[in-house]
């Protein structure tokens, strides 16, 4: 039986738990750490893909439950898959549906066999379970494929405030009916992830081609996250992946989960943080031992003008811009920062100016959205590239200096813990940002 | 003093009165019969340039109506001007502003000094003369700028079925009181667009960097065609233009009034066919004289799913797409047909499928009207290649073959009057179809 999946450690720095790698599938190969840029509905909003590569992205994430509301795996199926529809030729993985079949659905029931939810397109009631996941996944074609898992509240939604996202999950489970009990659904859940992975092991119809990953539950508590790690890890697959992360907990608890969790995974397989995250959140986690991230914030925040910077987002919308002939980011190779570099020559040989990209969103011209969405991509592979550059050279300082919004934010004492004393006297943690993983 | 624009005659052939030439401007050259990509507020809709450049184009238009409401002349000149706002290293033109003063304003008063108008975008009422239609284009900086002009109804809107931009033109008028005189109105206009160009000389401040052009008008009527095509020509410019051209009348009326004029501008200069059109307006335009043409179609109907192609328009919402797995037009070159000319190495080495971008349509990705838009540029360049190659080889059945959609709607007595005969027995006309001038 063929592989579908081999990962190579290429180096693994005394310091830090952090790896370089590099991960081999049928469509093409990766490095690690490895930011995967989001393509939702089977296309990265506005960016026509050669624009993608340009920015040095190596793999894409699509999402099965949008793909499963419209066109239908079917559709996508009979149009090539997802690479052609896509028009990439390259890695692409797909998640479960099961994340979204929870936060996404206005109605939605979970039971031991599968979800049940109301399709946010028709209104018509969907019925998920882990062989329905793999057939869907198996049809859209990706190279690599997640496990349907049981995704728990990560914390508990009866304590103190919440966010949308733990409201929507809360209610997924109160729905069963009964006082809600936290830990004991957390435990319910943790076992029930494992029993469907097996399920969706049995059930995957192309592992010769797709590499099928399982997924840690177990939300911010300690001793869930280990037994979980226990079980997923003990059954043999491609990868893993740390899930329920990221979801309203604050930077300190997603940092703390993280540390804890990546180390318990086999260490000879890539590490996925899945829908994580910010700068010094990826930062931690490769520090801890992860090896594949991904996050809508490149491009959904393109979307509303807000530019990710070394030094911290740059907001273009604001009146401060109107006449300002600066370029996003002074020195990045990005195509709005330098389009020189990605076959565009301008008259004055210089990018587009944070002026004409606000002019550009006040009329609601796509190409506002387009720019700063392509700054942002190119950021985050910016920010991956200096990571492996730090791994390799051991040279944190070098990076601290060049990423100042990557060390701000992360608990000094993680640093210390992971050995980079070096940077353990740096800025304080920065207040809590929600993410999320699907760019709908 | 320099000239701002050199025009240079290739190739006269024998048969019809088109012909080959180039246009030279201090931001570069483009070849003529041309036709100018329209991207109205200063950004052709969703398209990074390097597409541009990709799709062959050379010239580009904006619109001063719509760059002056937003941001307004002086931000765009503290940008560094049109052209590095756009990312356009190549020639760009501006129109003058006056029509769409006239057919978009909610309210609009023209007097012999002017036009007021009030801002679609904030309300105000703006006042546009000649001297300050040419303030804003000099600010803008375009290569090639427009002469404010009285663009009077083309047909008489007291007479039969108008659309809507007809109506508008109307009530402009109309405003000014009293009973409504079609042929003294359109005299009238006529007169005073001559004594306006002279204002417009007279004020243009940057004459060795930007090349002015007239606009001859004159509505439907031959007589009054031809008076201001000789009041306006007498007038020494660098190119002029055939304005109030496709605001309503019929295709045979358009082809009618442009091979009657067009040979009447000066033989040396440019002449450029305001807003046209559809391919068999250009084909007739070419044929009778023209070497200029600009039109929104490609971008226009691209953001609503309809692609140009050379048998008519295939609309790529038709449910008959949905698992349709051929590129809009086999054998097209553009981004989306053939992405590997365009940097884009795809999976199956195919262009995206329609029902890839049906789906892109329906899911309301950006990407949908970005191929589509990409497409029918493309379209409208590979048109303009075609008719320069079927003027250099005076072989037009070989034309026809491959432009069916240029050679049907043509009146095949105008073939035989520009001496085709070949052609003059081939479809009849096609019904109208109006066609705007900006890209709003």
């Amino acid at each position: 039986m063929n592989a579908p999946l081999r990962f190579e450690i290429l180096q693994s720095p005394a310091r830090t738990r952090g790896r370089i790698g590099r991960v081999e599938t049928p469509n093409g190969s990766f490095e690690t750490p490895a930011f995967m840029t989001v393509g939702t509905k089977a296309t990265v909003k506005g960016l026509y893909p050669s624009l993608l590569r340009g920015c040095a992205c190596e793999v894409l994430l699509a999402n099965t439950y949008h793909l499963l509301l419209r066109p239908g795996p079917d559709v996508v199926a009979e149009l090539g898959g997802l690479h052609a529809m896509m028009g990439w030729q390259g890695p692409i993985l797909t998640d479960s549906g099961g994340y979204q079949a929870y936060s996404m659905a206005d109605k939605n029931a979970v039971d031991e066999d599968g979800v049940s939810f109301k399709s946010i397109v028709d209104g018509s009631t969907i019925r998920m379970t882990p062989e329905e996941s793999m057939r869907i996944q198996n049809a859209l074609g990706a190279d690599i494929i997640m496990a349907f898992d049981d995704c728990p509240p990560s914390v508990d939604p009866s304590a103190g405030p919440v966010n949308q996202t733990r409201l929507k999950l809360a209610a997924a489970r109160d729905a069963r009916g009964g006082e809600y009990d936290h830990a004991a659904r957390v435990r319910a859940s943790n076992e029930r992830t494992v029993r469907w992975l097996e399920r969706c092991k049995k059930a995957h119809a192309r592992s010769e081609e797709q590499a099928l990953f399982g997924i840690v539950q177990g939300g911010t508590d300690e001793g869930e996250r280990a037994w979980s790690a226990e079980r997923i890890g003990a059954i043999d697959l491609p990868g893993y992946a740390i899930g329920g992360v990221a979801v309203g907990e604050s930077p300190a608890d997603i940092h703390r989960v993280v540390e804890f969790t990546a180390p318990m995974l086999p260490s000879s397989k890539p590490r996925y943080l899945m829908g994580v995250g910010y700068e010094r959140d990826i930062l931690a986690a490769v520090l801890s031992g992860v090896d594949m991230f991904d996050c809508v914030l490149p491009t959904r925040n393109g979307r509303s003008a807000t530019a990710f910077t070394r030094t911290g987002p740059l907001r273009l919308k604001n009146q401060a811009h109107e006449r300002d002939r600066e370029v996003i980011e002074p020195g990045c190779d990005c195509p709005a920062c330098d389009p020189g570099r990605h076959g565009l020559a301008t008259p004055d040989g210089r990018g587009f100016a944070r002026g004409t990209i606000r002019h550009l969103f006040r009329a609601e011209e796509m190409l506002g959205p387009i720019l700063v969405s392509l700054h942002n991509v190119r950021h985050f592979q910016r920010l991956m590239l200096d990571i492996r550059r730090a791994l390799r050279e051991d040279d944190w300082l070098a990076f601290a200096r060049r990423w100042p919004v990557a060390i701000a934010g992360i608990d000094p004492a993680l640093f210390g813990r992971l050995g980079l004393t070096e940077l353990a006297s740096e800025a304080p943690p920065e207040p809590a940002d929600d993410t999320e993983t699907t760019d709908a």
